[in-house]
């Protein structure tokens, strides 16, 4: 019979396809040195309580210890047997701990010891999601510093709106990816809690020490409630869910610079690095990058309806369903870590291409609001001024004439004349728009020195 | 020609299909109180900022708090000719407030304007919820208080685990709502941002004072950023999120109760007034109204899963897509304060049936832990003590034995004697988990206490 | 107390929020016609088996006739204390056939009661979408005869790739749309089981003849385990699957469209009344409904997965969460219908900006497929053309030069000469696409008429 | 630079990172075989049609042939550079098959490759999972054989409602497998067609002929319009689709075999070889392949999920975001084998426990609509007869007493007699029960037959 952590009641092997089926190993690797960390700190607590002793604690310490290193260092090799990496990590410390390693597990159940297991892993990733998420601000930042004089057309609707500063655009991803640390950050404040002596759902009878062991491994708090301890998969989802609201944002930011980089708008350019061809027409560079960053947000919103899917109407206490979590989550931290990675890289090498901002900015239908905010500060209520400006507009698409190109006779029809012509200009437009937030370049310098000074420690 | 607050360019009429199938109003109901309150709140800093004159501000404000009166009354009704609650509101406007009606949309788009409606609504509806949960945690809470000495069952995998305390039980309920509210209050910090003034993108070139407006309505903060403000809509997929974590509880908590509530287990006995019977069998009493709790979960995570994929790619700013997010959020909102407010109610009236209670405790494989723990302190490595009561285990299930059935000679060979009987008894076993968090009556004691505490003032 | 289909074991009224969270009502409404419809038949079946006497038959028949007739005028309302549409029809009942209504629910259950139901609703509804899918077919068949002779760019990852006609375009979502017609057809064999006799669950002692009723409404086949047709909801999942695959074609067609109608592309032009504007900004023409068409993906994706969660490790046979597959299969029903009809006039209007697409045209590496494929018709491997032709397009790039701007001497280099220049053309290009399936009018006018003969009589 | 099938116009390697980001070499292992296949094919028209020469073609043939002999015997090793499966078989056949290999890929794209692969992969693997869902129906129909006359309580709502034969409830699930295989079944339609030759998107100028290489690949139908052709991932989301029912009818019998073979209830009794026990309980033999049968259907939804959104809203033609569709695809297939191929063997070995059983039966209320059928039979309306037995409930349950412990007088209340004490039996219970497709061991011995025949040749 293989090795396993439980089996004194069975008198037969587990089947061969069910061990492969119930075996979490492919996805577990990534939480191994954790589980070593802590079991170091299980050891330790359990000399201190004189539930082992200091001898037994000692040769564990050293025998976790070196199974670490060789984690670390790549080196351990589970083998395909074992259930999870649990038992691996116990097989391997038979082999160099001996007896003492048969007291390792005690006062301590896999239930508790996988939700340590990935509540530290969390802690880590969390930071390194931040960090990337910051990474990824900064190459926006680094774009909005160069673009600050540089106005397009701003769109709604995927139609041209009004004259906006490309920095602006590129500031409003700062925002969203600000409020994704926010929310990864805010989720940790549920990950740092101790679920360990929580054992297999009811606590133990030994006299074990679970805050000393929270101070061990730096958690904030212990879990109050063993029975939710074990079954509780919330910050797992939660996770997810923020992920899946970082992918989203991805997914937009991808949007736009594919239509950006189209061959009808031409704004941006995207360094061949991230391009490949066609393998049947010669000239084509596809934008497969950013295709991919946008078509990864799937993946996430898929693991967050299976995440939650698999907790549905779930019993009290663990159920092994809940094993699948580790895939769910780790293939989406995985996953956005690689997108916002390669999304920082890929923003740093846009180049903007003025030619084509110039070509789309001859729309002066963009000015239509300038216009009809230029009738409001001469008095006329919004609705006259917008209802004017809407008959030009008309006017103008009837004649096919650019509003540039009226003369003072027809502009008055519409109760403007020349002097509004010096409105019609990209930069002038943008700089009116001067309220709290707005597009203006001032505003945009402001927010660039704002998200300096936020950015520098990130 | 229908009143629109567009149209000067138009000529024509929106098909009638179109109009119905762009129209939110079935949904904007909700918003229409706080549509209201915006524009008050709008006029005043539209006035004060010299833009519309006092006089016209007086008008409006007046009309506007009329109108407010009569949807509070339920009196409002809008035209169903009208594209949205902001379109009818505008209707009713002019007709009180002649004029100055068509200067209160100066400076501000539906963008912005939809955008603080939904954030004005949640700032309440969050308020709401967090008191449901609360009221929810003191029903479970009431629950505990009463059954601190009833011994259980505990499972794991639905199958007879450990004994525990059933107070313990509803007390990990208590813990994952607690979380719930954390959650959403969280997610609070996210909505509490003006986006009023972001106008339809980007801002606007009349002098509005955004801040005054935030201070009228007890905003925390302004957004930064007019593009990202206007198509920012993470706090609503982060709110329906939060609530499909919460929805997977109650159906984790309706699933329980169903199974303690059946012909199997009988332990939790519903109150009539939540169940129904069959038009065939003339016995049933169905509990029916926890069957729709736990579906409900369904209705949650469909609605997080729209929300996301409307999202999904979508290019920077607004979008119309955007105003399905209404119907996603608020029927979501809707949905949970209900089976909230049901979860409190049904759990107030649960019996508890202790004869049932006391059939199943006859399962004395519920001690095997125990009896494994004494081996240890005894002692045993937990390897040793975990074979030696797996091979007891076995044992008593080939010879069909009870523990306390064996004598002294079958006992000596599992390491036992008479005098672990004495750990055969529901209390003493759940008494003896008396680590941190788990389940022995002086620990539940513990945390009645804490929760007690910290629900008086919710 | 209230009336209710079962009762006789209750001494308590149901909750009135748990009467309201119970209760279907709102959704059933479209139910009502098939409920009456499926009592008429069950009655017949009553009788001829002498269960119930001719006498009360001809009350049932007579007076369900009239609900019938009344619910067809839309002068039946259900009294809102009603749990569902089927107890709202058995009270009207009783009012009308008096102690013959207490004989009709013999030898029936809500559960497969409300299966019919359903089942009756969806061989309707099936028909009604395929006829309105046909309808957009016709849409997309008669923008494609117009539209023969019109080259454009065709487009692989947004970008630029080879020149195609605009009627091949069009025709692609004709494919999509046959496919959709053909999975909601596919779907009808596993709708047109006859549940009815199943009773609760398990079927009844009663002497019913479940063919009869099987004939009398028209159903093919007769379910043949009880168990399983009170808790099947395949059909209602396979249906919102089938719907959410087609809400996707019309939200890729949307997005087509809406880029199509991009101030940066313009090819189409979308008819105003399918269009809105903006409160702020006057020259805004916004392509709103396209907008919700692309949206509406989201609500049957939500729909889809909540039919799915709900059924999650449900218990077999009946549990009352299956209830809300209603509420998600007629809400995707009717929303999904109102996006084909509108689909299908918009279409209609669709004007085509040849000017625009003229522009569009001017790019000559939309021939460097074409120039590839000369290249291996003069003998080069498919490889050496692609790196030549890939090598021109660079120089070209470089040098700032049209292909049609290369002299001979340049074109020598890589294997062309002035010959090639005829290929720099649209329609020439287009028509040079012959295979199967290609784009060259001959084909595409091959398509056409195919299409016209199989939409003939849809 | 790295061999890749395109690149004459780019003058930089892809960056590691988005190698990395965009291959998708991880999950096209299980096409490998597939993409061989369709290549010789493809070689043999492009002779047939003297595009290459049969020299070439020769030399192709043979060097394929010898590559998948390789893949079959798993000694075919992809260089980690290859961006994807067709690039690394390319540059194997390089090696082999020199500058013949140059030629293959004439007249053909990655975008119509990959959806030939993947439709010739589907194939296959349609087939495989009606096998094996005939295998689980086979286990199933065993298990129905050996359990024809024991009676059980059968459930609605989780709770007793009548008395069933359990070969009744297994033959439930053979018939929701039966649909899954027809499901399964009429998506091979939509599979079954040809998409090779619609190269990247429009076709080809080369004069190919598709309909020949449909002939050598077995396809029954050829891809109508090209644009379509290569964007079409309708079938992927069908079958996962398809596989999402399966998973939750997987999931239902799980939960349904986890109630039964709870403590509580025990009906039935799991293999120890589909079982595992608990790290700190020692008596504990959890139903953990049960429990992982009903969690897989997240991996499922999430898949199904994913493959909605990565689709949504995509312009026509090509995306490199469909590149996902196979990992979303292939992990479901693999994943729902392996779940069908486990439940077959576990239903296999699975145990009746008659005396558990016994003891269900003892609950009377099991005859109450037994009760209500023969006061129908005795001349009752089916309203009365449900009053008056659901009365002598509430009695019983007052009284505390049995039905079958009332004497006569006691009855008399209720209009019954001594004589139907007879019917309370559990199978004479369950044989009154005949009419179509009930419970009745006539009607469930022919269903046996039924199922016997139609599964001789599956």
């Amino acid at each position: 019979m293989t090795k396993k952590l439980w089996g004194g009641r069975f008198s037969k092997d587990l089947h061969p396809e069910a061990m492969e089926f119930t075996s979490s190993l492919n996805v577990d690797e990534k939480l191994a040195e954790y589980d070593v960390i802590g079991s170091i700190a299980h050891a330790k607590m359990l000399a201190k309580c004189k539930i082992i002793s200091n001898k037994d604690k000692d040769s564990l310490v050293k025998a976790l210890n070196t199974i670490l290193n060789s984690i670390k260092r790549g080196a351990f090799k589970p083998s395909s047997n074992s259930e999870d990496i649990h038992t691996a990590i116990y097989e391997a410390l038979q082999k160099k701990a001996g007896k003492a390693a048969d007291k390792l597990h005690t006062a301590r159940s896999r239930n508790d010891q996988v939700s340590l297991d990935v509540r530290l892993y969390l802690k880590d990733e969390i930071k390194a999601l931040i960090a990337l998420l910051a990474s990824a601000q900064k190459s926006l930042l680094n774009f909005s510093k160069k673009n600050v004089n540089v106005a397009v057309p701003g769109y709604t609707h995927m139609k041209h709106a009004q004259v906006i500063i490309l920095a602006h655009w590129a500031l409003a991803y700062i925002e969203m990816l600000q409020r994704d640390k926010e929310r990864l950050h805010d989720g940790l404040k549920r990950i740092d809690v101790l679920p360990l002596g929580a054992c297999a759902f009811c606590g133990t009878s030994l006299p074990i020490d679970r805050k000393h062991v929270a101070k061990l491994l730096g958690f904030l708090n212990v879990s109050e409630n063993s029975i939710d301890s074990v079954s509780d998969r919330d910050f797992v989802i939660e996770v997810i869910s923020a992920l899946a609201i970082l992918a989203m944002h991805l997914s937009r930011f991808a949007e736009d610079a594919i239509f950006y980089g189209s061959d009808e708008s031409g704004f941006l350019d995207v360094d061949e690095a991230f391009c490949t061809g066609s393998s049947i027409m010669p000239h084509k560079k596809n934008l497969d990058t950013l295709e991919l960053i946008r078509a990864r947000s799937a993946t996430i919103y898929g693991n967050l309806m299976a995440s939650l899917t698999m907790m549905k109407a779930l019993p009290t206490s663990y159920n092994r369903d809940m094993q699948l979590d580790k895939e769910m989550l780790i293939g989406s931290v995985e996953m956005v870590k690689k997108s916002l990675s390669l999304a920082a890289k890929l923003i740093s090498g846009i180049k903007v291409n003025r030619e084509k901002i110039a070509k789309q900015l001859e729309d002066e239908f963009l000015y239509a609001t300038d216009l009809a905010e230029a009738l409001i500060e001469k008095g006329f209520s919004q609705s006259e001024a917008h209802q004017t400006i809407g008959k030009l507009v008309t006017y103008c698409v009837d004649k096919q004439k650019k509003i540039s190109g009226l003369d003072n006779d027809e502009l008055k029809k519409f109760s403007l004349d020349e002097g509004i012509k010096k409105l019609l200009d990209p930069l002038t437009s943008a700089d009116a728009k001067s309220s709290f937030g707005a597009t203006s370049r001032k505003n945009v310098k402001r927010q660039i020195i704002v998200w300096e000074r936020k950015l520098k420690d990130a």
